[in-house]
Parts: C-alpha cells; structure tokens; sequence
C-alpha cells in the first residue's frame, strides 16, 4: 500500500463539503410529473461517504454550512445520530437555504435528478470559519469537486488543503462533478487539476476525469500519469458495471470487477463506493481488497431506495463478498 | 354592486403570478425536522385562484412562466387537468426553477412554510411576454403582489396592467405577501400602493394592508378611503376568525363573519377565499353574498390538506351556507 | 398658460436623480483616442439644470446620492457654490462611485460619449432617504428619467412622486434617456409610461418620446394626446434644429424655431433648455416666451466647452432673443 | 544566480492581467477636489511593467483584455507604439469598461488614488483565451496580482501558469495588492498563497507579503523560507526609502539601499523597480545589480509625472547608477 496514514488521531476521516436533502421519489418506475410522494434522507456526495463511514465504524467528522431552518437542523440532528462529528458544521446566518435533490426513477436505467443549487448554504463556508485544529485531528481530509464550484466554498477548501498539507493529513479528492453552479467547462478544470494536484488519493469515474482534463474519451493511464506526477499516490478512476482500476506511485495497476445487483437506481452508488474503499484503506488492506470493498458497498446500495439511509454494515459488505468467493 | 364586469368575454377570470410546488408534510402534529415524508401539490396563491375559481365554474387563464422540467409540466399539467388554460403559460429557458413551498403543520394554530424563492422561474417573466390580446378577452386580470417582488416579472405585471386599462379589463389586485425577494420594506410598500392604485378591487389581510402603507395598526376605514380614492371600486379587508369588510365607492360598509371550521392548517384559506369571492361578484350576487361564499370556501379548504386539491365546489359552498343560515 | 405652481414655497424648483462629473477633452475635433487631456466639470441632467436654473436665480435644490470620494466632494462642493440647495444630497455609505462621462467632440456634427454608470452612487438612493417635508417645500419637483433605471433609485423616484401628488407640487419629467443600466426596450418603456403619466409637465426630444412608448417614428400629437389623457397639462417634444412645440391640456399647439449657434458640441443641450423653459414659465411667461427661453439657452450652451459651467445668465438669453427680434 | 531563463525565446516577458487608464491630476500639491485636468496615460502595473521593460530593451508581450471603446483602443494603440506585442490582447465584446485610476499629488509624502475597478473588462479574460502557444514562447510570464481578484480572470491566470510550467517558462509573481473588487483578506490570502507557490520568482512590498499570509508585521526571513520552500529560487522584499532584501534558494541574502529622489509622487515606483529588476536578471546581471537596477529606476520614475512615460532608458538608468558610484 502506497497511501499511509498518520496514526493516532481523533478522526479517521474528515469531510468537507455540502449536506443537503434527497427528496426520493417513493414511487418507483414512473416519471417525476407523476410522482406525488417523496422521502426525505440526508444527501449530498460527502455527507454520505462521511456517514457510510461512519456506519463502518471509522471515527469522522464534517466541515460545512447548513441552513439555518428545518432542513439545515434535520441534517445535523441525523448526521449526529449516526456518529458523525458536526461540531464544525456552522449555521449560516444569511438566510441561505439547503441544497435539494429530488431524484426520479424511471427504470433502473434510466435515473435522472432535479437539483436546487442556487445560492445554497454549503456554498457559503467561509475560509476563516475552517479550523486548523480540527483538520489537524485528522487521518484523512475527503474534499468534495462539488465545494469547488462557487466562492466562498472554493476558498475554504483551498485553506483546508492548505491546513491539511500543513499538518501530514491524507488529501483525498473525491471528483463528485456535478454540472450546477460552475461556469464554464474551462473553470471547472482550472479547480479540479488545482485539487487534483494537492491530494494524495484521487476517486473518481473516467467521465468526472474528462472534466478535469477538459477533454472528450480520456485514456486512462494518462491520466494516472499526470497526476502520480504531484502529490497523488493513489489514483481510482472507476468504469461503472465494468469495474475499476487503482494506479498507484510505484507503478502497480489494480481492477477489479463490479458486482452484480439488483439495481433499484444508480444513486448513491460513488458514495457508498468511496466510503467503504476508504474504510478499507485506513484499516489497512490490499488496494485490491479496497477495490472490492467499494465495489461490493456500491452493489448494495443501489439495490435500496436511498443513499445515506441504506449504507451497509461492515458485516453485510463482507458476506456480498463471500457470496461472490464461493461462486468463483 | 359597484364593481362591474364586460360582457361576453372568453375567461371570466386571468391570473398573472407564480404557479409553484407546494410540498405539505404527510404527518401532521410535528415539527418539519421530523417529517419523512412531503406530498406534491400546485401551489402559490395566483394558481391556487384560478384552479379554485375554475372548479367553482368560472373559465379561467393563467399567465406566468414555469420551469423547464419536471415540476414544470407537472404544474401544465395539472392546471389543464382542471380546466385552467395554460396557452400563455411560458416555459423558462434559462435553467430556472420552480419555486417551492414546504409546509409544516405543528398543530392547528402553529403552521409555517419553507419556500424556496431564489431566482425561480415565475420571476423571470418579461414584459414582452404578456399578450395584450389574451388580457383583453378577460373579464378580470387577477394581480398577485408576490409578481411584484423582482425584476422582470415586476415589470411584466406594469406591462399586462396597462393592457387592462386601456382593455377595459377589471383589476384586482391580491396583496398576497410574502417576505421573500422582496429589498426592502419601502420598496415593498412602493409597489404595493402602486398596484393598489391601479386596481377596481383590492383585497387583502389588514396585516397586508399594512405592508402596503408600510406601517403598524393601519386603520380599516382610512385604509379604504385612501384606495377609494383612486380607481378602487371596493376595498376587501380580512381579519381571520373576525370575519371580513368591504368598502364600496358609494360608501357602503358590508361585515361578514368567519365560519367555524375544523381546522387542519391555515395555508390556503386566503386562495380560496378569493376564488369564491370573485365567482360570486361576477355571477352577479351582491357584496354581502360574496363575503358569505369568501368566508365558507376558506373554512373548508382549512379543514383538508392541500390548498390547491382540496377547492371545493359550488355545492359545497352553498352546502355550508345552508347549514349556518338554519343554525342562525 | 396652463400648467400653474404653488406660492410661497422655499424653493422654486427640486431635482432628483444623478449628479455626476463629465470629463470633457480639452481637444477638440479629434477622437477621444487621441485625446490627451480632460477637464472636470459636475454634469448629469438633473444636476445641470438644478445649476442652470441657479444660474437664471430660481431658488433650487437637489435630492441624490454622492459618493464618499473626492468626486462626491467636488460636485457637493461646485453645487453648493451656484447656490443649489444640496442638504438632501446624502453621502454614500457603501463605497459606491461617482458617474463619470467622457466626451469625445470629433467635430460639431460628431460627438459622443462614454459612460461609466455600473453600480454608481446616484443609483443607490433608497425611497427612505428621500423626505417629504422638502419636496412640500418645492414649487416644482424635476424628475430625470435615469434615476428610474435601476432599484433602488427607482423607488426614490415612485416615493418622491408620490410625495409631490399629495404636496400638490408641479411634477416635470424630463426624459434624459441614457441607454446604459436599463436591462430592455420593454422595462424603459413600463416606466418612462408611469413617470409621464404622473408628470404635470413632460419634455424630451421626439426620439425619447420613440423610447417611451417602444415604437420608431412616433407620432408627435398622439403621443401628446396620450399623455394629456392622463395629469400632463403640457407637453413638450423637441426636435433638435427643427425647434420645438408645446400641446397643452386646452389644446393649444405652440412652436418655436431653434436659433442658430456656432456649434462647438451638441451636449447639455437638453439641460440648458429645460432650466430655461422652467424659469420662464415659474416667472409666468407664456408657453411661447417658455420656448423661445428654452431655445435661446441652448444655442448658447452648445457654443461653449462645459455643460453645467456654460450655463447662461436671465441677461444673456435676453440679449440672444433681442439680436434674433431685430432680424426678423 | 539562481533564477535562470530558458534561451532563444521569441518574447524576453510576458505579461498578463490588467491595462488601464491613469488619469493624472497636472496640478500638483492640492486636493483632488480641486484638481481640474486630468492627462491620461496607460497604467495598471502589468501594463507599466511590460512598456517600462520594452523601453530597456527586452522583447515583451501582453495577455490581457480591454475594452472595445475609446479607451481600449488607445492602450492597445500606446502599447503598439512602445514595442510591446499586443495580438494576445482580446477585446471585450460584453461592454465592460476600462479600468481608470484618478491619482492625487497632495505632496510627495501624500499621494492617494481613485479606482474605478467594478466590472471593468481586464477582469473578463477567460482561461479559453489564454494562448499556451503565446507563453510557450517567453522566457518568462509575469502574473500581477490583480488579476486574480475575480473570475474569470483569476481562472484565466491558473490556466497560464499551468501552460507556464508544462513549458518550463519561469514564473515571475508581482504582488500588486489593490483593496478592490476582493472580497476579503482570506479570500486574498488564498490566492496570493497559491500564486507565491507556483512562482520562481517573487516580488513585492513588506505590506504586500503581509496581505499574502493574512497577518501583520511578518518577518521576511520567515516568509522567504516559507516561499522558498515551494517552487521559489528568488524571493524580493521591497522596504520602501530603506531599500530591498533578496532572498534565494541557496541561502544567499542580498540588500540593496533605494537612491535618493527628488520624490513628485510614488506612484509608479514598483512597476519600474520590477521593470530593471527583470531587465537586468534575464540579461544575466547579479542579483546585487538587478536589485541596484530596480532600484534606480524607481527612484526615476518617483521625480517624474506618469508611470508609464516615464519609464526610463538602460542609459539613463546606468547613468543615475554612476552618480552613486562616484559619491560613494
């Protein structure tokens, strides 16, 4: 393993980034227009992996911005009762609102989202309300590509690297790209290369790769290449049903193979993904055992109906793979 | 009757505003923080007019702007499905959304509302967009105070005024206020008294009245004198369960009390009241009646969940009416 | 004449809008690219006819926003010198700038402008900081149609306009188009309609009244006829070397010629006409005399370098109209 | 020396970020209220860095962006004239305005600006119209400070420092701190941090390393350190009238005294310090010289009226060093 971490901190892991609600769809198979009822779950690509996590057993806290409303406190009161350290999620006082996703399943095929952007709270964490301290307690910081797109979100993250770097804190970057509030493609790239090149672990799937790269059809190794060339140590660069590959510093290549599963919906499947391999890597197993710990999280979750609510137990993620051994 | 209508027009009745998303919590008695589960319903008070007026019989049309999605089409959709026509209905094409309003009902007395307001779609109405010729086959433009909050949807709403003047089209100006988007509480006030003063039929809460006068503790009788003075015809004050007053031209002050309700919630007693009311008026029954089915549509829709499913029909009016007059 | 003022009042005229500086080359009939030096002078429409009318020894003063800068405090400074009234001028607070116009005089028949009019401090006067009391002091409040062009100017305007009506103080629009801030043809037309359709006393030139009714070659008693529909009592539509005519309420038409000039520069034109039609009419000449004042002005202005410091003296018009007497 | 340039280039320096307009008071030693002509003359320190290096000789570009108006065509007409390649200067197409500097000569020890910097278009580059090929061209690229105070500007200057290092060009990071259109000192902090780690070389105040590590009072042997650290091989300290510090990777430290003045004003000193500093590095003179060199020039440009004229000759430069020598 390439990836180390420092040892005995207060957390394993530490995110930073949005929290915002998932309005699913409990109607399944049919467009939103007539969808009549949805369910509430806490949401956002960083929220869930700090909560999968959590679930796994890893020690993890959060860096954000909540509304100050019902939404906002619904978050922090469940991200709390699942385990997560939200002493450093501060409430806005400007009157943003919470991000929203409504999500629509038409088929396990073809998922689509609805999502409320515009001038969110977890866009306005200031890098003054970041805690040196805090970040300095971690194993890992986990930044998400989404707290990138619009200041001052983008400068908290940018002193959150810095802090990070300062105090021997394992960068991971999460690609998480999704196509609101940036303004250009070009803009996009100049912030994911930027962050790209800080962290020491890098996830993502070969289209949020393309968005970094600015570029259509990317090749693989290229991109492992450029950027085990900075800081990373570690690149995941994931291909959906067919699986993932691991690049790592010395020149080892990993895959591994998806798993299959009874596919309600594709949400929710990069975080589960994230959270268990991440939980895998800090206790210290193979990258391919890690590879398989994403992959078999990922199966599991997209089998449910929502993304942080249904993240699996270390237990279930370990019998999808026995099952698999023994088929083999 | 002072306020009168044109003859043999196509819509008795043109609305200009927000057609929106209400998101009403499934349970009741409880904080939103912890309610799982939201039911989708059109809603924003112009919308909720013209579908309640349009069950109530009146051939009613909307102009606004929606949202190029899924909430969009869900609200066409359903305003054709009642009988609202949705030709001047125009679909955004600059990524706006739907404006949203979540509502939480803690106990009949304790409701409140969560909208999401920012940069939505049925702001972004331009003036060029309003057709002189659909406002002139109207026997009343209906104006929502809310359309007057931004730019340009503000100016669409000067814009489709004039067209009803010089139309001979009956204005009636619905403060409905809401304290989102709007600057300040002048700016408020200056639009307000504009509208107001270009309207024959003003009617409000006397907690808007105060909004428009930018002051505390208006007085009732002022308040009317001042409108009368300009093109107002007749004035309509609410008071909640204290029952309602219109002002006429001529001098005329016409009471009526609120009816006892079972009430559920509070949200969309005003919408409904104001569909019966005009229903009466331009079906030629005289103030006091008007003020009666105002009064009796609002206390069944607060008795039921939505504000804009739950608009009842002209037997259900009369039904309640009925049922009072014996007790009386 | 038909347009009367009140007696006795502290100042003969009130002007609300911008006050700004004009940069003016010191070269003349070159490009401004070659322009190599620039003399300041306080401009801005209302502003010059607040210092014109000073000049002709109306009583005047000035409802604005300056910026907290040394431009703010030259223009309070210069104002204050010809004897406006400039204690409802407020300092800015929020770091707003002063306008800045340059000049550019290529030759008689070639000139133009650049402007600087993004977020400038005149365009941030709130309806609260405009007071009642001085408008009521006011035989005339000048309102320019620029400071309608953006909130919360805007609202200033609405609110002194609507302090006027009940004050029984003359209203003048001056139409002052400046096709910078305003977002469309539309939203100009919805309030340069509303501001003449307040105004007592309206003047422009025909392509502003082309800019106020959204249309090309408007016709000069239509438009007239419009607006006397309304409070205009008289109407004013200029047509640069062709002169002017005044429509009145009664249905009087009165023209004037324009006297011939050595043109240096066409700018202040306006400005230098509107101070002098004013004066004439609040000292109770006819509408005839009113325009030939008008004319007069304007033919001395556009000889010399400056708008506001060229403004001419009662002796000089009168002289300009004795020389033209004793040709005829 | 330790800063070393790639040979054979078709551009000595680059530059990128903002070209303006100084509009100089002619009249010295008062307030600028009572300053009434104003000469123009192209500013903004990149733009004076990029003539005042052309007049020594060096073969110079500039990327940047300007307005299309009168102002913008005279920079690009100025720069054009003194040697300085502007085919990389795109002209805006949205209607941004120049950027103006209006300066004050109250005495030489009392020098104050007025900026008009909102909107203004240099702050409109996009990282699309970055040329990599342009850059590859240069031996080195000078990034002002600026320029990165806004999107898309500040994106456009990542992507050039990126075309920078992936073309081994060296980076020269010029602080150039202005108080404007930032949004906050971390928000500065940030990304000067980001620029000083991508640079090989650094030049700047006392007051603006201050603004780089969001302190007060820092001590320059810790913020060279801290620089030299990352991609740095020269770190330059200004002091003012007590001279400059250089810093380089091997541990070397030289200082050099300012020359005496007789001082007009202090605009202008650190685009001719940065001029004959880079003069004097890429024509492979000490550091001891180039320091010297700087500093002369400085003390040049201080005695004389404009920033960008004044920018003196190699000749007069050496001369002024001569002086010194023989008193010494």
């Amino acid at each position: 393993m390439t990836v180390t971490f420092a040892k005995d901190k207060r957390f394993d892991l530490v995110a930073i980034g949005r929290a915002c609600i998932d309005l699913n769809a409990t109607e399944y198979n049919r467009p939103m227009e007539e969808t009549m009822t949805f369910s509430k779950y806490v949401g956002g690509s960083p929220a869930n992996v700090a909560i999968g996590s959590s679930k796994l057993g890893l020690k993890t806290g959060f860096i954000g911005k909540l509304a100050d409303d019902q939404h906002g406190r619904f978050i922090r009161s469940y991200m709390d009762g699942v385990g997560v350290d939200t002493s450093e999620m501060i409430t806005d006082t400007e009157g943003h609102k919470t991000g929203l996703t409504f999500t629509e399943i038409k088929s396990p095929e073809e998922c689509s989202i609805l999502m409320y952007r515009t001038e969110v709270a977890d866009l306005f964490l200031r890098p003054e309300e970041v805690s040196e301290a805090y970040i300095a307690e971690a194993k890992m910081l986990l930044v998400s590509g989404t707290a990138l797109a619009q200041s001052p979100s983008r400068e908290a993250v940018f002193q959150a690297v810095d802090y990070a770097k300062k105090n021997n804190v394992t960068i991971v970057f999460e690609l998480d790209y999704r196509p609101y509030t940036w303004q250009s493609a070009e803009e996009t790239s100049v912030y994911y290369k930027w962050a790209a090149e800080q962290a020491n672990l890098v996830i993502g799937t070969r289209d949020e790769y393309d968005i970094l790269e600015n570029q259509e059809n990317g090749d693989d190794e290229e991109t492992a290449k450029a950027l085990l060339a900075h800081r990373a140590e570690l690149v995941v660069i994931k291909h959906g049903v067919d699986g993932s590959i691991a690049f790592e510093e010395d020149g080892t290549i990993t895959r591994a193979k998806a798993y299959p599963s009874n596919v309600l919906k594709t949400f929710g499947a990069g975080d589960s993904y994230a959270s268990a391999f991440l939980y895998a890597l800090v206790n210290g197993k193979s990258t391919q055992e890690a590879l398989q710990f994403g992959g078999a999280s990922a199966a599991i979750v997209v089998s449910k109906h929502s993304s942080s609510e249904a993240m699996p137990t270390v237990g279930e993620i370990e019998d999808l793979l026995k099952q698999h051994e023994q088929r083999v």
